[in-house]
């Protein structure tokens, strides 16, 4: 499929009080990304790290900090996180049905890759437009959890949407320009994708 | 007056990818005990930290983690709080005022100092019900800057507020268990409390 696949841990599951000692970690073991989760609290029930603790972590590392804002207000968001050097914005289709347009714009006028997630509710069809559009998203984050919290178990018939988005992507190679498919939780993906669960020490 | 004074550093001003060695570093340089300011991007337009990286700290350090949550909903933070290792929790009273005393009640249960804050322009007035009530908040926040950001300039005439509350503090002595007034930016007000600036490293 040409598909090239990035391994993006999830840094809700670090050492908030050592993000930089654990994020060389991670990069060390053999990470393509590192996956930020910000959550403000109100489109989940939990607040998690916002652009601060980007600008602080971005001091200590080059890596690629892909970051997932589960936030009611994504706007808002962009100028402050292209600042505290974020590589990738991803915002949910949920709450920007009616602004993609040019929270995308904005998203790539200020050096960052924009990216949308969808809940597991939420259908597939509802991203096409933003995969499909004269400025579309360069990435589609499919939850197989809830967002909100880590340590939930994986829904693996979110898969479908995963394979759906797979299928679309070969057809329309010529207008996504990086389509990548990110796996929230490793292990119970396993049947799926080999390899990863050995590289990961139990820590 | 009989004010024992303590000096709680923000920890917002961190390295926040090395917060562990960071409040390390406050306390041995005499903090009595640490500030941290939980902003969720709708109280205030800044997303900071929230409840995970107050548990991932909690695990480095034995300090007062005296929580400020510039929030709206803070009803809804305070069993994750108190789970996380909070030792304060202060709510602001403009997002409280028809539940206060459920709250307070709730912070203590979940083992936390309950405080209130007010923002720069709310009046004193607003907090008195919070101090005189049966279930009274144990220390007052006055905000001498606009909460939401670091860095800000004191506002010298909030001290009239500290004033006030000190007063009526004398007055109701035997109704606050504990009365506290922070100040949130130190160096300017070194006018009214001495030898703060000189143990401060330039770092």
């Amino acid at each position: 499929m040409g598909v090239s696949p990035k391994i993006a841990p999830s840094m809700l599951s670090s050492d908030f009080a050592n993000l930089a000692a654990e994020a060389k970690r991670m990069i060390d073991l053999g990470a393509n990304w590192l996956h930020m989760d910000i959550m403000d609290g109100h489109f989940v029930p939990n607040l998690t790290i916002g652009a601060p603790v980007i600008e602080s972590l971005r001091k200590h590392t080059n890596a690629y900090l892909d970051c997932h804002l589960m936030v009611t207000n994504p706007m808002d968001y962009v100028e402050q996180m292209g600042k505290a050097g974020a590589s990738g914005f991803t915002f949910h289709v949920e709450v920007a049905k009616e602004n993609w347009q040019e929270l995308v714009r904005k998203i790539k006028s200020a050096g960052m890759r924009p990216g949308v997630a969808l809940k597991p509710g939420t259908p597939i069809e509802e991203v096409y437009p933003l995969i499909e559009g004269t400025t579309p998203v360069e990435m589609v984050l499919v939850m197989t959890v809830e967002p909100g919290f880590g340590g939930q178990k994986f829904m693996p018939n979110m898969m479908d949407k995963v394979m759906l988005l797979g299928s679309l992507t070969l057809i329309l190679k010529n207008l996504l320009l990086m389509p990548f498919l990110l796996i929230e939780t490793f292990n119970d993906v396993l049947g799926i994708g080999p390899g990863i669960k050995e590289q990961v020490p139990n820590t």
